[in-house]
């Protein structure tokens, strides 16, 4: 029905980091004019006269910001993983979400139409708005609630954020000896096309999967203790995990 | 020089697992005849008459097998990456490493002209052979003593075991709320790709990089008591290593 969409065709961002720079640039590219104001000081209401308002700030610094804004007829959003949407609830009429999920540094453009935007919103007609913009920066758009939201960003801490400490540690293990890291490229991406198409637990691989304690003690002599604890545990999480998957056959 | 190098033209390969049947497959296919033997029951003389004899087995067992065998001209190897070369040295005069550093899975052909080969000798005529070998197999061959091909294992154990079983927690995360586990690919691929181009500790992000207690507790109480206590170590582990860069600038 018409009258309950609104298209998107002006846009405010606050804030100044990676995700307001990134989509700043990503708008930019639609041909619609973004207003993008600092998050610092006072914000005039003037300033907020665009169809959509995109709060871009640090996850605690969110409800502060929504705090000294005095929003009309504009959709409110924020784009974080974690915060609740009902700290927008006071400050707008049409509230919601546009969480992109993706890790996002600032000076390294993005290909958007890549990035997976989670969408949600306080009303259909705010929902049709911001799904609509959304499926012009993208080609996957996904409608999530709350606890949706928080268990992606869970699994994307995960996914991204540990799994890029583990990469650091096998650098550090690899320039030990004067081995270049690229040598375990091949083997990185395998890995992780294999975890793709597969449940990951059903072709985990190596010493602790097969329980070779001799191996995971001598393997143990050769890191650092910040290393090693790391190592032990995830070997028992492994182990742990393939026995239990045994049990259920 | 012609007379330290002697071209390897038939082939026997102990053991029927993953390496056994991938190697078959890729040796095959260079025109060379395989013969495959298994490693249980006697190994007869005649037939280990082959220029390369390859122990594919179980690290734990490849000293029994090797143990097994009466070699005389061949050059004989195994493509463990951490047991020690000396297990081979009183079985046969000529002996190394074929240590293939990928993640292999019996019935998944690989393309083996992208995996990384790991050569090893205890003389420089079988080194030369076998590196002659490995470069029909693949453009990807390194000549590497015992020390590195032991920090190789490990490092690959960080950068695909335990990644494998973070990115398995992932889609459980992601299932108890019925989410894809595909939603999250651009996002894997994206921190894959931003940690091969830099050092991973660089380019960390994350709660625990940013120190967000809040978030992480909130995490925490989502999490089972496995999940959990990754959660915990890897957290930890983060802050402290971001800590000691900003120390050190």
């Amino acid at each position: 029905m018409n009258n309950t969409f609104k298209e998107i065709q002006s846009i405010t961002i606050i804030g100044k980091g990676n995700v307001a720079w990134q989509y700043n640039n990503a708008i930019v590219n639609l041909g619609i004019n973004v207003n993008c104001i600092s998050s610092r000081g006072e914000i005039k209401e003037e300033e907020l006269k665009s169809d959509l308002i995109i709060i871009a700030v640090l996850d605690k610094a969110i409800e502060e910001v929504a705090g000294k804004l005095r929003i009309k007829d504009s959709i409110l959003v924020h784009t974080s993983g974690t915060v609740d949407i009902e700290v927008l609830n006071k400050i707008a009429d049409n509230y919601g979400i546009f969480y992109p999920l993706q890790t996002i540094t600032k000076g390294i453009q993005i290909n958007f139409s890549d990035v997976p935007l989670c969408i949600d919103a306080n009303n259909e007609k705010a929902l049709a708005s911001l799904i609509h913009l959304a499926k012009r920066l993208t080609d996957k758009v996904y409608e999530i609630n709350t606890s949706q939201r928080k268990e992606l960003h869970l699994a994307a801490v995960f996914a991204n954020n540990f799994t890029n400490h583990l990469l650091g540690i096998s650098k550090q293990i690899l320039e030990r000896e004067n081995i270049p890291f690229d040598i375990i490229f091949p083997l990185i991406n395998q890995t992780i096309e294999k975890a793709k198409r597969n449940n990951p637990f059903d072709v985990q691989t190596g010493p602790a999967k097969r329980q070779e304690m001799a191996i995971m003690e001598s393997h143990k002599s050769r890191l650092d203790d910040d290393e090693r604890e790391i190592y032990e545990i995830l070997s028992r999480k492994i182990i742990k995990k393939q026995d239990s998957l045994k049990d259920n056959k």
